[in-house]
């Protein structure tokens, strides 16, 4: 099997497995129990959260709720800020629904990023709409459909500049471990995902900085310093402390090395001269993210014949994958709209091969072949 | 160990920790992905949510939306049904803060279901207390703390006989798998919690009755028919259904078993003369639930005694164990208020022995009249 739909899902890495399974036999109590289990599941809780902080570089009085997935984060950062109807939320419509969609979900003024060919932020045109009635701005860390990365501390310092109350959001979701994270003080809140990183389906957290308040959503017990009830989920926990750290260990070796792999299946595709384009640069992505687009052949059809094939690829973003035709978030890349059914996005691990990629390139150019000839 | 606190969270049955295990290296992928990874994880997940709706005894248009936990979907189902502000709702302050405090966030009219000495609900001044405003009822299957377990079908048809409009709201938590559940069209929703009945911990389910709208709380991808947005957990949600069955299949042999267990527990108590007394009958009662009061002892010195003799059990709701002294639920079963600090919860599963129970009445024994001896 090659397996490079990664940024839709990861297979969960052996250490965050091992510490995951023998947490799920021996953290069985509630962490919230007044008797010595349950305190020794939280001191576990607590450890891990502290170890987290400390690996994002944050402050000492930051903090961390755990939570069950990037979705939840995204929400209860984006709702859960205070804000009026005449305040302004500036977000992109080509980022994840689960930053965009609590967006149009608020009753304030919604602005969107503009975007340049590329998927690059319009830096310039983006300052220039900010005013005294901004409060919020949503940004990607790296944009799940392009692999935009954008550089959120230069771009947070800017907005923070003019503005200094503007609460910056920022959705790490294919960021972390990946690329290098660094959430100094110009970072309000940050989203992380566990199974996009290695750790298992059903975790997350958000980093909220010193100082930030942000509403409760969900109401109950009281847990996670009352932000977020549910009974604290001692064994995920622990397994998304290890991929996390595990990850970030090793962040800049492996991206130098995964950029080399998307080097080479951009070399191998254009070789092969299929009249593949790349409307997304090297340069502005993360090297695991490579999408790029199809000679007019659905990517809907290439991705059916790769997985009879064994190969697993995504035709879009795996959340929205149901959306046939038009995307908005390619349209606000300024992609026409006639080539939106043709980007086909492949994502790689840190495990990825040149083999894998030798097979993939292979693969796709029998199949596109056999298409055309058709 | 003994373990007495299974109303907290109670260790994972070995076929579901199986399934789960297998599950979590096999469903890696995005089960919402195009490719044929993605479609056989989809289809094991709705596969289970037919299972498990099947199992509930539900007509086959109900819907079932998995989600993180029962504070999760208690949040869902109480803040996502359409509400105004001359609405009532009843709610009994004695439930579980995952169902009094999403209700106390509502912005419409609370009413408190009246509660009689011993836990059990004043159903006729609880019918004398709903009108035509009355639009959403809370109820507890089994309440956590003192164990009473509700009829919730015969209640349910005295609110619908008078108020077929109503919204019958049941937290399930402490009931499914451990008394009958029947889920006929009398219940709007009821909540389900995959920790407190054998699965991991980060999974729950809320049943919707077919034509039961509930609004939207996490935005996003668009997951479980728009409901909840999150990257679907096959894994999670395959333990859960088994769980869910396994469970099912024994629920009355279990219920007998238990209730031997119960009774010679309260048996071995009361001959052991220490004035322990017991506030809630195992008449009222769901007998995995044994709370009583201590002769003017504090149940936090108990169990710190107990857990000394490696024996686990809870001094309150382990969710709200925080909060000492006043307790809103003992009040509102008529407890007097100096006596709250005295309550000991002990909670069962179907696998504790009669020697666990003679085990904890020799210890608690030795320890009740060393302290008194002080």
């Amino acid at each position: 099997m090659i397996y490079l739909d990664h940024a839709a899902s990861t297979p969960i890495v052996e250490s965050a497995l091992n510490i995951y399974i023998k947490s799920l036999r021996e953290d069985f109590a509630n962490p919230s129990a007044a008797h010595k289990l349950g305190k020794s599941s939280m001191k576990k809780v607590e450890r891990a959260r502290q170890l987290i902080l400390k690996s994002l570089k944050g402050s000492k009085k930051d903090q961390l709720i755990f939570l069950s997935s990037a979705t939840e984060a995204n929400n209860l950062a984006i709702k859960g800020i205070k804000l009026l109807p005449s305040d302004r939320v500036h977000y992109s419509v080509g980022d994840h629904p689960s930053t965009s969609e609590p967006v149009k979900s608020l009753n304030s003024q919604l602005v969107e990023i503009p975007l340049l060919e590329g998927g690059v932020i319009d830096e310039a045109k983006f300052l220039e709409s900010l005013d005294k009635d901004s409060k919020l701005v949503v940004l990607s860390h790296v944009n799940n459909q392009s692999g935009n990365h954008y550089d959120i501390l230069s771009l947070g310092k800017k907005v923070k500049d003019k503005f200094p109350n503007i609460h910056i959001h920022v959705d790490g979701v294919q960021g972390l471990t990946k690329v290098e994270t660094n959430l100094s003080s110009l970072i309000d809140s940050y989203t992380i995902s566990g199974h996009k990183i290695g750790a298992p389906k059903g975790v997350g957290a958000l980093f909220i900085k010193d100082g930030v308040e942000v509403e409760t959503q969900l109401h109950g017990g009281g847990h996670e310093f009352g932000i977020r009830s549910s009974t604290v989920n001692t064994p995920l926990i622990l397994s998304l402390c290890e991929a996390i750290t595990a990850g970030l260990e090793d962040v800049i070796t492996n991206n130098k090395k995964v950029k080399r792999i998307n080097s080479l299946m951009r070399e191998e595709l254009e070789a092969a001269d299929l009249g593949i384009t790349f409307p997304f640069s090297l340069d502005d992505t993360s090297p695991y993210i490579l999408s790029f687009l199809l000679p007019s052949i659905s990517s809907d059809i290439v991705l059916r014949h790769l997985e009879m094939k064994d190969i697993y690829v995504a035709s879009s973003s795996a959340c929205s994958s149901k959306a046939k035709g038009f995307n908005a978030g390619f349209d606000a890349m300024k992609i026409d709209q006639s080539k939106h059914k043709f980007v086909l996005r492949t994502s790689f691990s840190k495990d990825t091969t040149t083999e894998d990629i030798e097979t993939f390139v292979k693969e796709i150019t029998n199949i596109i072949k056999e298409i055309k000839r058709l």
